[in-house]
């Protein structure tokens, strides 16, 4: 009965996985072709989704947790799926933040053709749908794998903004645009941590080994 | 038995909070009084000790569970001691996010006196500080009275960029550390983000009452 109850619990969860992916990638997409009715309804219908979606998981979990009394190997996989679902919501905030600054950006003319965001973005997608991939199949190799990925898209947005300092240096009037689009560089990258955070909760999960900040729990 | 183990937790979660607004009030201090000493000790010695102690609280939650299946207002307030560590945790990220772009600043010539970043730090302090007393005393008015406070902290943030940025465009060899300055109010502004979402957790705690992301669960 558990097992069933935990099999809807994961079905949800991959629900809303595939709801935040969506608004990364929308909000990427409606950037780039500057289409403003995407970015809108990220911030009107996509996101309030997700912030129901969390707390209809969150008391999924808490229920679970009351009335089965799980132990050992299901109840981490639940205190697991709390935190996923946690951080899944803060992904769907930055997707939110950086719609925001798409809409402010769209209307604008462009600084610079738009080449490593639009990269931060699929590395971050990626990231998050392999972290998810390997809660569901206890994959830790791939859950490793996502770890490594994380300074691809520090470096990335590094480069981003180094870029950026010397266009508003040359020409003030890019200043409000530049600070938008680096605002969006930070948001990809924030997304992108909470992904490796995502993949080190899965491998705590199944090896009982902590990853966390470096510190290997030997 | 039980009792006497969710005391010993909720102590651990206290040490915890103390730590990090420590790490804030810190990293303001850094940078406002220019003592580089003060921020290499958040980088290297306190953020590792919260690492720890997340991980700790953490475990110490989860043996709670399994060894004493605690129902109902018990378990609520591990469940809710958990959201609170991670958190935490967080907010101990965002000082030293703090510290590494005071440590940058510190350096060089100032661009302005620091007035709105300070009582960013000051307004975020109190906000978690108000969150842990609400969460220990149940007070659920005081976790209303943070709610509030957080619109405050979001137009200094705003009043922050507004400045910088005319700074910047009347010289760019500001730009560099007004991004600096840009990145510390974008880091308070999340802190004191952090220090409502514990105080919605408080409110959740002790109604059952979901306040999260405006929606007030009637």
């Amino acid at each position: 009965m558990l097992k069933n109850r935990i099999l809807e619990l994961k079905e949800k969860l991959m629900e809303m996985a595939s709801l935040v992916e969506t608004m990364l990638e929308n909000s990427k997409r409606g950037l780039v072709e500057k289409k403003r009715e995407l970015l809108l309804e990220i911030i009107e219908k996509k996101e309030p989704v997700v912030n129901s979606l969390e707390i209809e998981i969150d008391e999924f979990c808490t229920e679970l947790i009351a009335l089965y009394q799980p132990k050992a190997s299901d109840l981490r996989i639940i205190l697991t799926v709390l935190k996923i679902n946690n951080d899944l919501e803060r992904i769907g905030d930055h997707a939110e933040n950086i719609s925001q600054s798409a809409l402010f950006l769209i209307e604008r003319p462009q600084i610079k053709p738009l080449i490593d965001i639009p990269r931060m973005a699929d590395e971050a997608i990626q990231m998050i749908k392999d972290s998810i991939t390997a809660f569901l199949q206890k994959d830790t190799a791939l859950a490793s794998s996502v770890l490594i990925r994380d300074d691809i898209v520090d470096n990335l947005r590094d480069q981003v903004i180094r870029e950026l300092i010397t266009y508003m240096a040359s020409d003030p009037t890019t200043i409000e645009r530049a600070l938008e689009l680096i605002r969006i560089a930070h948001n990809l990258e924030r997304a992108a941590d909470l992904a490796t955070n995502l993949s080190e909760d899965v491998i705590f999960m199944v090896e009982g080994k902590i990853v966390k900040h470096g510190f290997d729990g030997t």
